[in-house]
């Protein structure tokens, strides 16, 4: 999406110099930095030290990673080996091991003359099928936003609160729950964005305040507290949120705090929508709150938080006592009861084992 | 309460100065600081400038500021001045008008040469009554704590979510909330504390995580978003929050947030409790949702958060872009429906109005 007018994917193949380049996304939203990824190495740091996160940008960057590393060294060894240590950097991604499994199988039979060619043509091919995907969610969003908007007074913005990064910095392009959004603005619709900040990590304030900035949609930033008295009021008309992993009955895995989201739209009955690309339904998993596996991360998280200080340096403030432990779970599930519905590259989807059969018939057999 | 073995007040008279003496909260929970107040000015910028915070602790640190300046000057031209002066401090603060009508028309009848030392005694009392009326809201709700432990397994605590800070430090002593938590601990009943940080001011983390630390009781720091998460594992047995004021309806107006909690415990069937001192029922407004203003604060609380640096140096980091608009409510409405009971200082009403006029039949018309 744009930056200053500018348009960006959050990683590209730069003509000019040849390279992969992405946006170290560490910085955000007080540094816009572009870096190039050339070796090994800097993939595997990109991947493993965040500079890009989100399923779909890591399995892009993994292929780019082997692609790359076909150009220096084509050989069946570089191949394993640079899957081998691309698939290190975060072992528990889906869509690295994907991406990765995925292009080793392409190329391992191929004459290692046509690797590097062949491998950076299936990585760009990569990239545009998420950009497709994320396209088609949105284009399927913007019905119910625009179906919104005609029940609102006229000059009256349709107000959508997200939670976390769901954006086109998780992605390739467009993201996923701001797809729509993209789209209603591109649409001339009226929209107005309540970001929850989402701690701990800060995700809506740091990327999708960003995003919005940068792309010129209207917004505000909130504390996760807010949204239920948003709600409340009136000042509220949708939900969308992404979803890291969904379950075939339609339970959402999401950031912390989703649940609650979910619980005052219901509450106020107001349609909460998760976007989602198909491939992130996981189908062995037919009760997402008893079988989805939360992990819990480090205290730190919660008991420091990262930003600008006045004087422009970047550091952490420690905001709870010396030694205070916190209880960090990084996702919880939001029940498909609460759920309106699950708007997929193919169409909404009712948030159900039945919903979900039905729209997917060849993978929820 | 506790502090490092000593007992403490968050106000009080000191025999051997013969002045009072406050805790300055702003600097907690880096900085544990006691100030002496004297001037009509210090206790001016002490209700101010929030060194001393919660409706209780303003109504005593006011009844203190007129006592003080009743010893400096006992005139009926120095009692108006300094009224006039106290309660443009914070202007809508309801407990800082009563305590300074209180003691305007207890002393402007009195000889000024009594004036001094009546003033004190009765600043005293209003001390006292405070601590009394927490010391029983804590004996209701220390039964509703036994009453879970009992159902619990052998050495399990019995775990405590609670938002935001109505502890000892927002009143003189005990707090409201944390009143039945430390009459637990007190009665050998182990609890365990699970601390919402509360942005975007961080009540939780800053004062209660450290009124929890202080005295000694087992509990862990969590962000907002943790709670619905931690209701729907087993993990959380009882919730019990404060508030600012509650409707003739049982509708509670507290840190925004709060609503979100009680629909996750409505949700995952947990009992949800609050507390409060009968004073802060509005009998006037029959439905809290429609009725109660909430007060829009600065957007910089959002995006700005406040502690400490490595360096031990106290300051600010700004989380999300540069100019990002900021919503600010600071309160939200729980309706009545999803609290489980009042815990008052006469007992556990409904929180209904039914149950509200049963318990307090005089007030209620």
């Amino acid at each position: 999406m744009q930056v200053d007018g500018k348009h960006y994917r959050s990683i590209w193949f730069d003509d000019d110099s040849a390279t992969v380049r992405i946006i170290d996304q560490r910085w955000l939203p007080h540094r816009f930095l572009i870096v190039e990824l050339t070796s090994r190495k800097s993939f595997c740091d990109a991947i493993r030290d965040m500079w890009v996160r989100g399923a779909p940008l890591i399995g892009a960057a993994a292929a780019y990673g082997v692609a790359a590393e076909m150009q220096n060294d084509a050989s069946d060894s570089a191949l394993d080996e640079v899957c081998n240590e691309l698939q290190q950097t975060r072992p528990t991604a889906v869509n690295l091991v994907w991406a990765l499994n995925h292009m080793r199988q392409l190329l391992q039979g191929l004459p290692e003359q046509q690797r590097a060619a062949i491998a950076m043509k299936r990585a760009h091919e990569i990239c545009d099928e998420d950009v497709e995907c994320n396209r088609q969610i949105g284009l399927n969003g913007l019905q119910i936003i625009k179906n919104i908007a005609e029940n609102k007074d006229v000059g009256q913005p349709v107000n959508i609160l997200t939670h976390c990064n769901a954006g086109w910095l998780a992605t390739v392009d467009w993201g996923t729950a701001t797809s729509p959004i993209y789209h209603a603005a591109q649409a001339d619709i009226r929209v107005h964005v309540w970001v929850d900040e989402t701690r701990p990590r800060n995700q809506g304030a740091q990327l999708t305040a960003w995003e919005m900035d940068s792309h010129g949609i209207s917004h505000q930033l909130i504390v996760d507290n807010a949204g239920g008295h948003l709600m409340q009021h009136g000042d509220v008309d949708l939900v969308i949120v992404g979803t890291d992993r969904t379950a075939a009955n339609g339970d959402v895995c999401n950031k912390i705090g989703t649940y609650l989201k979910a619980l005052a739209a219901k509450d106020n009955e107001i349609p909460f929508y998760v976007a989602l690309p198909s491939p992130t339904i996981d189908w062995n998993i037919t009760n997402g709150i008893a079988e989805i596996p939360i992990e819990e991360r480090d205290g730190q998280e919660v008991t420091h938080v990262w930003g600008k200080l006045e004087d422009g340096n970047l550091a952490s403030v420690q905001i709870s006592p010396d030694g205070t432990a916190a209880g960090n779970p990084a996702f919880d599930v939001t029940p498909g009861r609460l759920v309106t519905g699950l708007i997929t590259e193919r169409g909404v989807a009712p948030a159900t084992s039945e919903g979900l059969a039905a729209m997917f018939p060849k993978f929820s057999g």
